[in-house]
């Protein structure tokens, strides 16, 4: 896991204050730990513009934050760790509430009763507050992007919140159709959660007045490190264990969604066999896992993934490599190199 | 009805093509009908902004309009019967598109099966699809806000977005607390309906360059027409008659919606009255109709509620005094005298 909560050794007994871990334990996100509690103090705040009776609900699902993955982008392109102004706070509370916004509707979509460790606002007040409270979420979110002295953060999130629903839209639409190719699953993970973190480290490179070459690489990182997120995070569903998580796994396997495992395992499959994979694939059983585990080990599956990972990485590390040679990003490797052992932990 | 399909006089055989009737059969939304023709053609333009496997929904969404009553108060607003510009178009464009996710969004939540005798989204490709094209339209509405060259429409688009989704969250809050206060009742109605008129008319006026005072003065006539013409349709579900209306009717009662009718008879009534009423109300059975017309005949509950969409009205046209004065808003006193002349007529 990218990050985890900070446990035993919490920072502050405030549970919406969870630290960036890496896995042997040192604090990944410290060099931005000021800014993101700055941006949680804000996300709070956020909760005052709503009229009253909608408060406790916005309350809900703006205040159980998990990873911050999209907050701490912000702060590490935007370089937090030399102080930061207003403006790159108020772009990192826009994006995470786009995210917790879009979170809300899932879990509707889902019909999902928990998350992190939480009924989720639909389970807990219904489906039509839920779409609404979502509506709200985004509407707040764009009324804050039109603070700013220019329309272009207005534009840049509209766009990529119009990518991202796009994205899941998509999704539902391959799961409906079954459709089996990676370009259309690459396409739709890069909408769903490349988008939003490129957007991040280009609006915090923006902020901070980078240059637009270097606004360019920080958005060009930001979407391969999401592209290989989402993958690595997929991979994880299926092959992660789940103590060590901390999540319930196999979801996708459950709600019959082929991410990269089963799209490279067909590919690699003799016709026959491959039919009576997806036969059995789309009438789910956990039964069926240790004999689907086999088929991936046998087709070397997982290793493959890896590759796939590394390249979105390598992509990742390029775009980096153009902003480290003018001091610029030096706080987003750590985030590259910790996704990518994390990657190679998953094949051991 | 405000506003009636162009049956049988087609203007033109495409269905989005609907002009505004008044009663006595005269087009009342002739003078901005070029307009009103550039709009739908934008609408139908922004199909294409959308991933190729997405625009199939969108238009489905974005080509079944009704009434467009938004667009026409920013074209009398703006003045367009004496010619437009883009923006104007665009600010039309961007305001009917929040109005119509609104409506996709709102449908999931009724459960709507029809909308303009044609299956609603949701029925038509599903809820998950429905909460999904919803968001995307909210955001590309946003992204056209963009393009002005100042944040203003962002701004003032994205919190009548936010007000409407509140308006509706408090609307089911208060079907489900049973709320009864007129109060309550009024505030929920201008934030769900009146705001969005309100901003149609502001932005018509300021995308023309009318003073401050003046699109002030818009903004108050948009607000009290909105809250007259809710109150209206609130009215028209209990006491219209469903072959002179065109839609079915009666189904606040059945969904225990409580509207000005409800509240206004329950505060004219005895204590124990008043709690026979609400059992029966909320558990409503269409045999209660001729009991419950009864009482509101008793209690002159039409009249009553005539009287407060008057006071509105009235409300209104003293904003639109302040405009005419100085020779603007001239197209908008058509839309008002026919609303007035509609409420009057529910009491015959």
């Amino acid at each position: 896991m990218l990050v985890a909560r900070s446990n035993p050794i919490e920072l502050e007994k405030d549970r919406t204050q969870e630290v960036c871990f890496s896995s042997d334990g040192s604090i990944l996100s410290a060099p931005v730990e000021s800014f993101l509690q700055a941006v949680r103090s804000q996300l709070r705040e956020q909760v005052l513009a709503f009229e009253p009776e909608i408060a406790s609900f916005a309350e809900y699902a703006l205040l159980n934050q998990g990873k911050q993955l999209r907050p701490t982008l912000v702060g590490c392109a935007g370089e937090a760790d030399q102080g930061f102004e207003p403006g790159l706070v108020k772009v990192a509370v826009i994006i995470e509430m786009i995210h917790l916004a879009t979170l809300v509707h899932d879990d509707i979509m889902d019909q999902a009763i928990l998350r992190r460790n939480r009924p989720t606002l639909c389970e807990h007040s219904g489906n039509e507050v839920s779409v609404l409270l979502g509506d709200c979420l985004f509407s707040r979110a764009l009324e804050l992007a039109s603070e700013f002295p220019t329309t272009d953060v207005c534009r840049l999130v509209s766009q990529a919140t119009r990518n991202v629903c796009s994205g899941e839209i998509l999704q539902t639409l391959r799961y409906k159709k079954r459709i089996l190719n990676q370009e259309d699953y690459l396409r739709t993970i890069r909408l769903k959660t490349a988008e939003l973190f490129a957007l991040s480290c280009e609006l915090g490179g923006s902020q901070i007045g980078l240059s637009s070459r270097h606004c360019d690489a920080l958005r060009n990182f930001g979407f391969s490190l999401g592209t290989a997120y989402q993958i690595y995070d997929d991979c994880l569903d299926i092959f992660g264990d789940e103590s060590e998580v901390g999540k319930s796994l196999g979801t996708d396997l459950q709600t019959g969604k082929c991410t990269l495992p089963i799209l490279l395992l067909q590919e690699a499959m003799a016709p026959q066999e491959k039919e009576t994979l997806l036969s059995k694939l789309f009438v789910w059983d956990e039964s069926q896992r240790d004999w689907l585990m086999g088929l991936f080990a046998r087709h070397q599956t997982l290793e493959a993934c890896i590759r796939v990972i590394e390249q979105h990485l390598y992509d990742a590390e390029r775009a980096l490599e153009l902003l480290k040679g003018d001091g610029h990003g030096l706080s987003l490797e750590p985030l590259l190199k910790f996704l990518s052992s994390q990657a190679t932990r998953l094949g051991h």
